[in-house]
């Protein structure tokens, strides 16, 4: 049993704005995060799966699959992108607030049902390099 | 003769969009940097002074006033903002388009008559881990 | 359930001695660490907590809080200090020897009864990028 | 319990290659990494060892002897080679072929037994800074 | 007047031998680099141009031609190769010895006549974190 | 002509106080770094040469010499020290103040005078990541 994770980075940018809070709330809870107009930063992902190592290639995972999959699960969706207006999770009237937490989860889902032959273990993300999120697919 | 170099880091979303250019021809010459809603990055910033030390404190310059400058004249305005819509520089009829060289020309032109005492030497900003600009005044 | 990270930095000197050792044992045992002028380092804290995510903010801990705990517990104590002659833990009779390992039990141990809503899970201290000590509160 | 971990960094070079496989299969499966000259990586080794502290040295492991063995049954062996023709585990007819998940279980292999006091708890071996391994001796 | 920086990665081997040296120089030389073998490193390449910015587009190059400059003089030749026996520079009778210093020249002739607009203002080619070795076409 | 550069790194201690200041102008000018005990930081040193290549070795200078001169010079006298205790130039009644940018240029003032062959062009010394200070040898 083996362990293998691949990084990736991508931009993007995104607000924190409860629709049930007011103005004052909004402000007091997310602080500059509250800005309407959104910021942004270099997100770095990084994907943990594990499994068992195939004997005839050396690999727990064939890491072209395994970023083919981050890329069109992931990437192609939310780099370069205003996440609370382009992507689904984080727009329309059941959105989630785009925090580092809740984009561990929502990339978590995208990713856990896609992957084939190696299982997912871990995401992580960067929003800073001095703040991260993990998610393990627990409930 | 020495020169000190503190590091800043901030956040901020901008678009590239030249309202002279034809959608075809912003969407070319930008790519998915073009895209109306904005992304974002973590920008780190490099300010360089270079002077002689002062003998009393061992200081080129004191720290507690560069990093006051660069707060006041940088940060406070561009942290956590949409640059195109609310740093002056980039927004208006007379906006410059966000990139990292003009960002590095703008922060010179911001700081370098602030400083006293040490002279402003460089300065460097990182988009990205992998793509920097560095402005050293010269015209 | 999501796990999250935050960074933080310190300055601080310290020296290895066991008074109950020799000299020659001291030496012997704790090399160049042993030198009674102390020495110093530029420690990188990190502080995982988890728990659920708020629906309302989207965190699983309001980070203002968590950056202030880690201020008046750790930093505001530890920063710019030398260890073995201004913590409590590191200094008097009963004091510990300031290694990498004690002063992740130590963190741990002030963080923990602190934390509210969320729990803590692992206290990650660097005293160089080469080595770094976890503690998740395992006894 | 304390987790500590050590880092050391080593050149090497390799080559993927299933004599099992057709040229064309080589070449599918394998893309650049085929090249029968071989390429090479700057690879970051971190070992992680746990157990309780020594209360009379602060030490979970004595790090000269972490070092000393990290040096005498890996890096010794792997530092400035070819993988596939240097290093027993890679060459001859029952090679395994190099790839970042079987050095961790290789590294894992050769640390566990040799270690005294301390208990091996995860090698993590970086091929790049954007794709690593664990292995924590699961079977 | 500014300048751009790019980073690129790319992963070779190399071994250094004079055959003008006996096998008691070359080894004592240039010491575990001899391994006749090779040995390889993952390089990261930082290339600068200088220029003044294109108003129209805020750049001093456009990126993507930079980048494909890059891939196809450098990259696309050195990326996953054994550097002295594919790369000619450092193959046949006239062979460069690939050292941090050659490759940096080396570079700097392949990307100053192709670069159009921006002017090559440096080379800057890591083989480890910790060695690095720059060109500015002096001669 | 090619410039080539070599890192290392240092832990020491250090206190800032000008014994021809007041207490109260201590405190003022040096902040936290006034503390009488000391506190200590993760050095890192970068010493650049340039010259020619020497055709034989590929080599601008011989990097076993070059590593050679900086442990002898710096890091044997600097590494697990007190710098107002235990460095020349920063105890005693001539004291400078061991900041970084006087740092700099005493670890110039050692190792000029000391290379063969290459020519010292830049000594960079970093205090934190977010600091440093270069001295390229101008008066």
């Amino acid at each position: 049993m083996v362990y293998l994770t691949r990084k990736a980075e991508f931009s993007a940018s995104h607000v924190y704005h409860n629709p049930a809070f007011s103005a004052e709330e909004n402000l007091r809870v997310f602080g500059k995060c509250n800005n309407p107009n959104g910021h942004g930063h270099n997100y770095t992902l990084e994907v943990t799966v594990k499994g068992p190592i195939d004997a005839t290639t050396g690999f727990v995972v064939d890491l072209k699959e395994l970023k083919e999959v981050m890329h069109r699960e992931v990437l192609d969706n939310m780099d370069h992108r205003f996440l609370n207006k382009e992507v689904a999770e984080f727009s329309g009237p059941q959105a989630l607030i785009p925090t580092t937490e809740n984009l561990a989860i929502v990339i978590w889902q995208r990713l856990a049902p896609k992957l084939k032959v190696a299982q997912l273990h871990r995401v992580r993300i960067y929003e800073t390099p001095d703040l991260f999120a993990d998610c393990y697919g627990e409930v």
